[in-house]
């Protein structure tokens, strides 16, 4: 890794601050390289205090601060799935993907590192955190679409096109992040109504949501 | 673990032999168990063979047996995607899902085990294995469709598909193999069909593939 920018000068943080600048300094790390090239000497540098200091914040050292980094990343993705429930629905869901695919651009070498599985910090416990992300934008959906008591073959669909866009970031980032954002987000909404529409053929609760989702534009 | 039947008796083996059945029976244990219930005395026990033997095999111990044994299942799995290149393209498609949705039924627990991520035997070795099996049903899809140079667009909405399957089938598994597998299987086959359709709709190389596969039955 490069050399960082001058040190800056030390000064009186509280325990929760310092906490916060740590974490922040790790988590701009983690998101753009792969967890094997972070070190607790380049968290140390890019947050301008000592490795021991570190180490008593984050006495678990890089895995600790692993974790703790990407969960704070997973609140983050969280918010980006906030959307008032008023509108047309698709445009909803729309910006919903914008703020998710700035964040997929924001944190590339990390998002990559952590979903393509077999990293040195992955654990059950990051997979426990990913998997919260997961669930969290699967309930999302399945609320603006007013839907209380989502049948298997509704609840199967949604998940299967959170798969398919996970799997559609990942394959953008490889591909250069071509084609454009705004594109791929278009595209991922054609396509979650057309597997919705095709599991309407089989489940009438889909149906009507369908024709719900359609009438309202 | 249940303990396994009465021990058979020894017989002489060749070393590719006594190699195929210590295999076997780790991959028969894998495939039904979580890795972490798995132990070197239950393969040892289940081959009808000394602790000892099946170090002598795999002085790598249950990681180089799960590894071993996870290769094995990538082979078989990929057997599922051979189909003639014959008849019309969907039902294509439906027998090797049918298939790979028989490998999916008989190895359930390792299936989702691997899958799932954040298993203690997760490498980027076992990693690189799955990655492989998903290149193979890129591949095959790619020349059953009979295009000799896929563009980006194709690409990504053919691996998208083949994620939503994955996921598909562990939610299944989850789900108590539920909805039954013909009726999974005509749905993944109505979605392939539904999503190539978007694509075509910005892409004049997958509209021309969907009018032949259409037109095809």
């Amino acid at each position: 890794m490069t050399p960082a920018a001058p040190t800056p000068a030390y000064r009186r943080l509280s325990v929760e601050e310092r906490r916060s600048q740590l974490l922040a300094a790790a988590l701009s790390l983690f998101a753009n390289h792969a967890p094997e090239d972070v070190s607790l000497d380049d968290v140390a540098e890019t947050a301008g205090v000592s490795r021991p200091l570190v180490y008593r914040y984050f006495p678990g050292g890089k895995q600790q601060l692993y974790e703790a980094a990407l969960r704070s990343a997973a609140e983050e993705l969280q918010h980006c799935f906030d959307e008032p429930r008023q509108g047309p629905l698709l445009p909803r869901l729309s910006r919903a993907l914008d703020r998710y695919l700035a964040f997929v651009d924001q944190h590339d070498t990390g998002f990559s590192a952590l979903l393509q599985g077999g990293s040195v910090v992955e654990t059950s416990r990051t997979t426990a955190i990913v998997d919260g992300v997961r669930r969290a934008a699967a309930d999302h959906i399945i609320s603006h679409l007013q839907v209380t008591d989502p049948g298997p073959r509704l609840r199967m669909t949604i998940r299967m096109w959170i798969t398919a866009v996970e799997a559609a970031s990942l394959i953008w980032l490889d591909e250069d992040k071509q084609p454009p954002a705004e594109e791929l987000r278009d595209w991922l909404v054609e396509q979650f109504v057309a597997v919705l529409s095709v599991t309407a053929r089989r489940d009438p609760q889909t149906d009507a949501l369908v024709r719900a989702v359609l009438a309202d534009g």
